[in-house]
């Protein structure tokens, strides 16, 4: 048998939250599709979800205990989590793939909740859905993303125990870039070596590693490493969302080989300098917005970001709230965030720092091991 | 800059068996938001998908080349790709995340395709989409399904290339298994240990790998690892989905401990015999459901399987179609499945076996290396 992730307590106050947020929105019922709220209420963790083949939902009442309604498939892991009600289906389904299961879970609810708001998505079937909706047709359905971000955006100790868990791993696997990352290696094979590392240091996967490499800085951030070879004079970037029971890091770090232009330095200088000013500023009550601007008067350049300057981070590699002139979350104890300024060097090359703090009373703490001061030539 | 991963003129033949079976169902276009769709029209591949946090459009016309409506951030990654028309916006955005674009791009199109039936999720928030909808209220929006299902199911000689090449390499890592799986050894060591093997044999990636272990077979088949130590008499099976160039093999193999008990040789041997009468059936003309009929057969054990006994890979873990009772799927030369039959060993315990193969005129293409005919004892 697996262990959960954490002690039913956990799970308990999760639901104790969420459902005082449900009582004070009206909600009678909110209905899930998507892994990292299933997992967040449940603890039901599985690579699974890679197959689109299966639906799987779960429904929180506002009061009791969540009811599983997912493929028999996985009714042994589901038995394993503190749920009691687990209704399974075989699935996949000729005719009916869950609904009319969902549909008298859901009969009598008047106002459901559903996420439909800002980095949601619906994992199930349009044509499912609408036949829910048809099925249901009392009931209201409305949008219960603001609620569930507000709820998961602050973490519990026992969750940002983890995120820093697989932040050390990430970290001592940053201090061996001198052994792991060569001039004149392919681009892929440092890709690859690095996140062989991240395993041997205990990471569970490495579902994310981005970055790139070049002259003084990288063309984008979100490519998968060519096979060209890294050279006197670029900078190499690595971007990592590894996970541990499940929960993620997210952070990058620069090496420069060999030399390296006056223009990267520069660039580095000012955006270390600009995760100074948010690690200063961080504190409960600072509005994102505001941490966001004092970033983007460090970095002094317009047009300088890729959207942004942090998120949230946890189950997901980012989740809310944004680092955006536009987001006005305000920070609590217990968020966890992503400080993530980035800057052109010059003409078609960017510069992206990263660090991930937990916010505190009073200073924020530090879930990476701090980056450089200097760009480090390897 | 990345390399393409196909040659141009595999993205127009896509692009021109897709506009053809739009032409004949009357379809003005087709709207996309989940990555395999954007990705196999497109060639964009990366692993920013895993970000919640911005969506992600590309739009198929009935004549011309798809256009993409993406966030800016991967402007400079689909600019590497052989489309011409990239429409961006500063994504995520206070208001709009892409929808005005949308519309202005599907502006005039009478029905516009969208996946909504099996195995589709919808990859965008809702409330967006009810905005999309009343952006085009003189659109009907049809299910596409059953469309991109057909057109993807068959795959081109490249596509099945690199299946068979990530398939080879799993093979060579399961090869190694005497050296990496140890009586004594915690199962996640196990796994951390085929997954560093994978990569080093030359996997990109290994989104997944689950399996389980006990005496004589396992419960269920979709569990990440338990820290349990592996013992004499445990039947130990990994299931592993890696990737190259994005393409996934998923196949699993099993092994024993120093002894093995009877029950599980016996159901070691059917399952190696029901393979064997699904790769004599398996050709061209012949319908899902009795190639599913056939396994059922040989295993001749009443509510025996985990829901099906094979599916279609390729970009996704799981694809169309499915071995199962009510798929009547005609298979055609070019598909790529997986035979995986599964059975009850012992109250609580099942065993499940699986190949890879491609559908060819004559005897089917086997992608993996056929498993021992007898349960290996390691």
């Amino acid at each position: 048998m697996n262990k959960p992730d954490f002690p039913e307590s956990e799970y308990e106050t999760r639901l104790d939250r969420v459902q005082a947020a449900m009582q004070a929105e009206g909600m009678d019922a909110l209905l899930f599709t998507s892994e990292a709220e299933v997992r967040y209420f449940t603890g039901f963790r599985t690579l699974f979800w890679q197959s689109p083949t299966r639906p799987w939902f779960l429904v929180v009442p506002q009061q009791g205990k969540p009811i599983a309604i997912i493929p028999e498939i996985g009714a042994a892991l589901m038995r394993g989590t503190w749920l009691d009600d687990i209704r399974t289906w075989r699935s996949p389904h000729a005719t009916d793939d869950g609904v009319s299961l969902l549909i008298a879970a859901l009969r009598g609810s008047g106002r459901i909740g559903i996420t439909m708001g800002r980095e949601s998505s619906l994992r199930m079937p349009l044509l499912d859905y609408e036949r829910l909706r048809e099925g249901l047709r009392a009931a209201a359905f409305v949008d219960a993303s603001p609620l569930v971000h507000a709820l998961r955006m602050v973490k519990s100790p026992a969750e940002i125990e983890k995120i820093a868990a697989i932040c050390d791993i990430a970290a001592s696997s940053f201090a061996r870039a001198a052994d792991l990352f060569l001039a004149g290696q392919p681009l892929n094979e440092a890709f690859r070596s690095f996140k062989i590392e991240l395993l041997k240091q205990g990471a569970e996967d490495v579902p994310y590693l981005v970055g790139g490499a070049g002259q003084s800085g990288y063309a984008d951030v979100i490519s998968p490493p060519s096979d060209e070879t890294l050279r006197a004079g670029d900078v190499l970037m690595l971007d990592t969302g590894a996970t541990l029971d499940g929960y993620f890091c997210d952070f990058d770090r620069n090496f420069a080989f060999g030399h390296v232009s006056d223009q990267a330095k520069h660039a580095y200088d000012t955006l270390y300098r600009a995760t100074e000013a948010a690690l200063r500023m961080a504190r409960p009550g600072v509005v994102c917005r505001d941490l966001y601007g004092a970033m983007l008067k460090v970095i002094d350049q317009a047009g300088s970001d890729v959207g942004r300057f942090g998120h949230g981070l946890g189950l997901q590699l980012t989740e809310p709230p944004s680092l955006i002139a536009f987001d006005d979350t305000v920070l609590a104890p217990g968020m966890v965030i992503t400080l993530e300024p980035s800057m052109v060097v010059c003409e078609g090359k960017i510069m992206v720092h990263e660090e991930n703090i937990a916010i505190r009373d009073g200073p924020p703490e530090l879930l990476t091991r701090r980056a450089a001061p200097e760009l480090p030539i390897l």
